[in-house]
C-alpha cells in the first residue's frame, strides 16, 4: 500500500498462473503445455530471425501473420487481431468490448482471469452457475448483458459446447459481444470461427500455446467481425504499437504452414487422452468429458488436495483449485506424452493402493 | 463506430508509430534505430532457444532477466519491473501510478504517446511548455501534480537534462511518482538510475530497442522503490501473466554480458552524431543539442515538410512532427552509420543548392 499507488492498485487480487518451477525432471502436467515440441520447420524460422535485422522494429501491424491467420480460417485480414499471448488478446478484449451498463457473463467455474480483467478496467460481471453434470446452460445467459465469455471447451472442466448451442446463444443475443475463448478448441471441440461472417457480435479467440506448442513464444489472436477488430485495434495501439516480436511473427507465420505435423500432434494428444481417461476410471476416478489437452477428474474417496499433493511427491506436478467448494475435490491433468501418462497412472494406483 | 465497443473506445486517438517501410535500400532514419545489429553473442544465445523448450510457458517472473539487470545496475531484483517493450512498462507506469486527483505533468513538446496513454486510463493530464531554448523548466513543474513524467533526453529535442536538476526537483517534489524515461540515456546522457535508491518516488524507464539493438525483439524495463515496483507486478499480473517470450529474455541476458560491444557501439554512435551535427551546421542547419542518438534540426530557409519530401524522393526517410507548430520546421533524424550519414549530408547539400 503506497500513497504513490493509483487507487485502482490497491484493490487489484492478480491472478496466480499455474507453478513454472525451476526444477528439472518432473513431469509437469500443471500448465497444459504440449508434449511435444513446434515443428520442425517453425524451429528453422525461429533460427532465421536471430540476424542483425533485430536492431530493426518489427511490422507494427503484423501484417504478414495477420494475412496467415486469415487464410489458415478463409477470413479477411480486417477480422484478425493479434497479440502476445491470448492472455494480452483478452485483456484488450475486456477494455475494448466488454464495459458496458449491464454485467458482463460468464460461468461461475471458468477461466480464472476473467473476474480479475474486470478488476483491471472496473468491468461489473455476475457469474452464472454452471449445471449439475458442470456444464454451460446457454438458456441462463438469456437475459440483459454487457457481454458474455465462455472458454470452448471450459476450463478447467474441459467440456465442449456444441456449436449449434452457440448459434442459438447468439440468435437470443444480438446487442451485445460474445466471447468464445477456443485456447483448446483443437484438441477436438467444433471451433465458432465458422460463425464469424454470419454474427457482427462474436468474437473468437485462439493461442499459439496448445496445440501450436509454441508457449515460450507468446502468441494469441482474435478473429471476428471488421468492426469488432478495429476496437481491438484502437486500443493496442493506445498501449504498446509493436506487442509481436520479429521471432513470433515468423513462428507465427510457419506453424501455419506445416498442417501435417500440426495434425499428427494434436491427434497424438487425442488419442493419449482417450487412453489416459480409460486408465483414470479404471482405477475408480470420475472423470469429466473433455474436449480439451487436459482432463479433469476427481476420485470418490479422495480429496483433491491429497491427491495432488500425494503426486508431487512422486515428482508428478497436476493443478489443483481451492476454490470454488464444488471443484476443489478435481485434478485438472494436463495430457502428456506416453511415457509421461504411465508415469502418472502408475503413481495414482501407488497413491490409492497405499 | 459500434454499439459493441466500450464507451472509452470512441474517443481514443491511438498512437501513430513512426514508418515501418516495406521497401528495400531506403535509409532509414525515422525510428531512431541502431545502425549496429545485436551483440553476435546475443545472436548466438537466441539461435539456441529455438528448440524444443519453446512447448514450455517462460518463467512468468522473468527471473534470471532481473537478476541480470539488478547486477547491471547494482541493485535489487525487487528494483526490476520488465515488460514487452518500453511502450508496454510505460503503459503499465501510467495506469498503476499516474492516475490521480491532480493532473499529471509532461511537457508540450515530448514523446507522442504519454497523451494517448492518458486517453486509455482516463487519467487527467496538463502540459507544461519548453523554454525558450526547448528545453525542460524544472521550476515550472513545482506545484501540485498527481505525477509528473518526461523523456531523459527529451524526445524529440534530445536535450538531455543535467542530473542536479532532477535530483532538484524530486526534492521539491515529495508526494508524487517522477518517472524519468531514459530510453536514449546511453549516447551520453546522465542517468537518474544513481538516485534509486534514495528516493521512493523516482522510477526509470530503460529499453533494449536502441543502444542494446534489439527493437524487434521486444524488450523494455523500470527501476525504481520496491513500492513502485510492486504496483506495477500487480498491474502485470492483473494483464498478462507471461510478458516476456523464451528470446527476449535469453537476448536481455545476453546482452548485458557483452560490455565491450555496448560500449564500442554507443560510442560510435556518439561520434557519428558529433560529425553529423558539424556537417548540418556548416550547411547552416540550427541543430538542438543532443544526447541521444537522433538530432533535431531545422533550417533557416526551408520548411520541415519539404526538406523531408526531398530527403524522401532520394530514397532517405526522417521523421517530421506536423504539430505543434512550434516544431513543425525541424526534422528528427536518427544517427546512422557512416554511410548512411554520409548519403545524408549529401542529400541535403543537393536540396539546399537546388
Amino acid at each position: 500500500m503506497s500513497k504513490f499507488w493509483s487507487p485502482i492498485v490497491h484493490a487489484l487480487t492478480p491472478y496466480v498462473p499455474g507453478e513454472q518451477p525451476k526444477i528439472q525432471n518432473l513431469i509437469k502436467l500443471n500448465t497444459n503445455e504440449n508434449p511435444y515440441g513446434p515443428s520442425p520447420k517453425v524451429i528453422a524460422a525461429l533460427q532465421a530471425e536471430a540476424a542483425d535485422s533485430l536492431r530493426l522494429y518489427p511490422d507494427p501491424d503484423s501484417s504478414r501473420m495477420k494475412a496467415a491467420i486469415a487464410e489458415y480460417h478463409g477470413l479477411q485480414t480486417n477480422q484478425i487481431f493479434v497479440g502476445n499471448g491470448s492472455d494480452e488478446v483478452l485483456a484488450h478484449i475486456f477494455q475494448a468490448l466488454l464495459k458496458h451498463d449491464h454485467p458482463l457473463l460468464f460461468p461461475d467455474i471458468t477461466y480464472s482471469f476473467y473476474p480479475v480483467y474486470c478488476g483491471l478496467y472496473g468491468i461489473q460481471y455476475e457469474t452464472v452457475p454452471l449445471d449439475a453434470q458442470f456444464e454451460i446452460a446457454i438458456d441462463d445467459y438469456l437475459r440483459p448483458n454487457g457481454g458474455i465469455i465462455f472458454p470452448n471447451p471450459n476450463a478447467p472442466t474441459g467440456i465442449p459446447l456444441p456449436l449449434a448451442e452457440i448459434e442459438r446463444l447468439l440468435q437470443a443475443n444480438k446487442d451485445s459481444v460474445v466471447v468464445v475463448d477456443e485456447a483448446y478448441v483443437d484438441f477436438g471441440t467444433e471451433s465458432a470461427v465458422a460463425l464469424v461472417s454470419r454474427y457482427p457480435n462474436v468474437l473468437v479467440t485462439h493461442t499459439y500455446s496448445k496445440s501450436r506448442s509454441l508457449a515460450g513464444l507468446r502468441i494469441g489472436y482474435a478473429v471476428g467481425d471488421a468492426g469488432l477488430i478495429e476496437a481491438l485495434i484502437r486500443v493496442k495501439d493506445s498501449f504498446n504499437s509493436y506487442p509481436i516480436d520479429r521471432f513470433a511473427e515468423a513462428g507465427a507465420v510457419a506453424a501455419l504452414q506445416d498442417d501435417d505435423y500440426f495434425q499428427q500432434t494434436r491427434q497424438q494428444v487425442i488419442a493419449a487422452r482417450e487412453q489416459l481417461v480409460s486408465n483414470l476410471r479404471a482405477l475408480g476416478f470420475e472423470v469429466l468429458p473433455s474436449g480439451a489437452n487436459f482432463i479433469f477428474a476427481r476420485h470418490p474417496q479422495y480429496a483433491g488436495e491429497q491427491l495432488a499433493a500425494a503426486l508431487r511427491e512422486q515428482a508428478v506436478i497436476v493443478r489443483h483449485f481451492k476454490k470454488p467448494a464444488r471443484i476443489a475435490d478435481f485434478l485438472r491433468i494436463t495430457i502428456g506424452n506416453d511415457t509421461q501418462n504411465q508415469v502418472l497412472v502408475k503413481a495414482l494406483r501407488g497413491v490409492l493402493q497405499a
